[in-house]
């Protein structure tokens, strides 16, 4: 591509849908930041608002950026493998952070006001997803980003990366989901049958947080769509497999 | 492997993943069984507790059987593809019609209890998943069991297939976890903070269902344990590529 070629484009197709995956999850934050303003008095840290922290935070990192830290490699795919790595890796730990602040918003709250901790299946599901997502995290930069791992062994990790990254990305929606409906009983479980605004407007947000899981499910799990390896990374694995009749982990 | 060849075999690991997917579907079940049963008072179509048939019927249509239909590619690999095709239809439409009488169940109930319908977000996506999956199933039938559909429109199709079908699995199963927790919200909201017993009980349904989709998914998209085309497939294959020059439908 460097030597008068045409310049590297994307798939037919693929620039569309992850227009629309970023409309969604602009809409989603927008959505949730709706909700919480103008039906649950907005979001502050040192005050009872503390709790609308959680629910920002958790749509903010464990959906919006975790799913863009997914689409990387599909969007990116013309530059080198290593800055797209590192990419991943920064919006995966951004995330993580902004989700940590969230699970912290939400103990403290509890804290305040006397509310048990780590009952629900929704504060299940969400703690296991987000301890699974940290450890993946972990595993993933000793793997793949400081190169320690033999090149055997990445081989081996990177489809487990792969299908548990998509799985902690859906879990993380799942648990967004209960988390509405749980806040929706606890605040207006009386008007919420009557199809009252707020009620229409979480459940709006649930569609979203699914459309949303949807169109970058597809657009990662589309073969036409996977990142190809660049011709120097092709030349590389070739040298690598020569050396070590091993099996290449471009695949 | 009919002239003298060993007995095709199944990859290694597959059976191990398929009979702990079978065990964690019973226990699904035996668990719904169980809450239903010790805490909610049975089951029963023409009395107060015809709501209860609504999560069994959930359970075992739209999770164990949706499940076991999607996995039948990958257990029965060596048998005639059309006949593992008839079994995959015919288990899809069980869990079509076991879904559907309880959905009947839950508008019957709430019709008896002048209970308002399809305001949560639990029936929004539930609704949602089912029209979809029938809407899926007659696509299914159309395209692939009554050769009405071209072989290249067959080929463009089946990828869709896949995907939406492992799609309305994971949308069945939270779902599911939305259920539970309306469920527990309507019941129990006074106790379920004090970990009482029935909260549990219903938590680990949810962790179990999690678990369930977890390992059928994983099956499902691991590389080296989809189905090979038979020899005589493969051969079918290549005429039809010679006659029509379009693209195989096997791949």
């Amino acid at each position: 591509a460097m030597d008068g070629a045409p310049p590297p484009t994307s798939p037919t197709g693929l620039s569309a849908y992850v227009a629309v995956s970023q409309l969604l999850g602009l809409t989603l934050l927008a959505t949730t930041g709706a909700w919480l303003g103008r039906y649950r008095g907005g979001v502050a840290w040192h005050s009872p608002l503390q709790f609308n922290a959680h629910p920002l935070c958790m749509v903010l990192g464990m959906v919006f950026l975790q799913g863009d830290a997914l689409l990387v490699y599909r969007v990116f795919r013309h530059e080198a493998k290593r800055s797209t790595k590192a990419l991943h890796a920064l919006l995966h730990g951004l995330a993580l952070l902004i989700a940590l602040v969230g699970i912290i918003a939400v103990f403290e709250s509890h804290r305040t006001k006397g509310i048990p901790d780590m009952y629900s299946l929704h504060s299940w599901c969400g703690m296991a997803t987000f301890v699974l997502y940290l450890l993946q995290w972990f595993l993933g930069c000793g793997f793949f980003l400081f190169p320690n791992a033999s090149f055997s062994l990445r081989g081996w990790y990177k489809p487990q990366h792969i299908f548990f990254g998509i799985t902690l990305f859906i879990l993380s929606i799942a648990s967004c989901l209960l988390g509405i409906t749980e806040m929706l009983l606890f605040k207006i479980s009386d008007s919420y049958s009557h199809f009252v605004p707020e009620g229409i407007l979480a459940n709006t947000l649930g569609v979203l947080l699914v459309a949303f899981g949807l169109v970058v499910s597809y657009v990662l799990t589309r073969e036409e769509w996977k990142r190809p390896p660049l011709a120097e990374e092709l030349a590389l694995s070739m040298d690598f497999k020569t050396l070590t009749e091993g099996e290449s982990p471009g695949g």
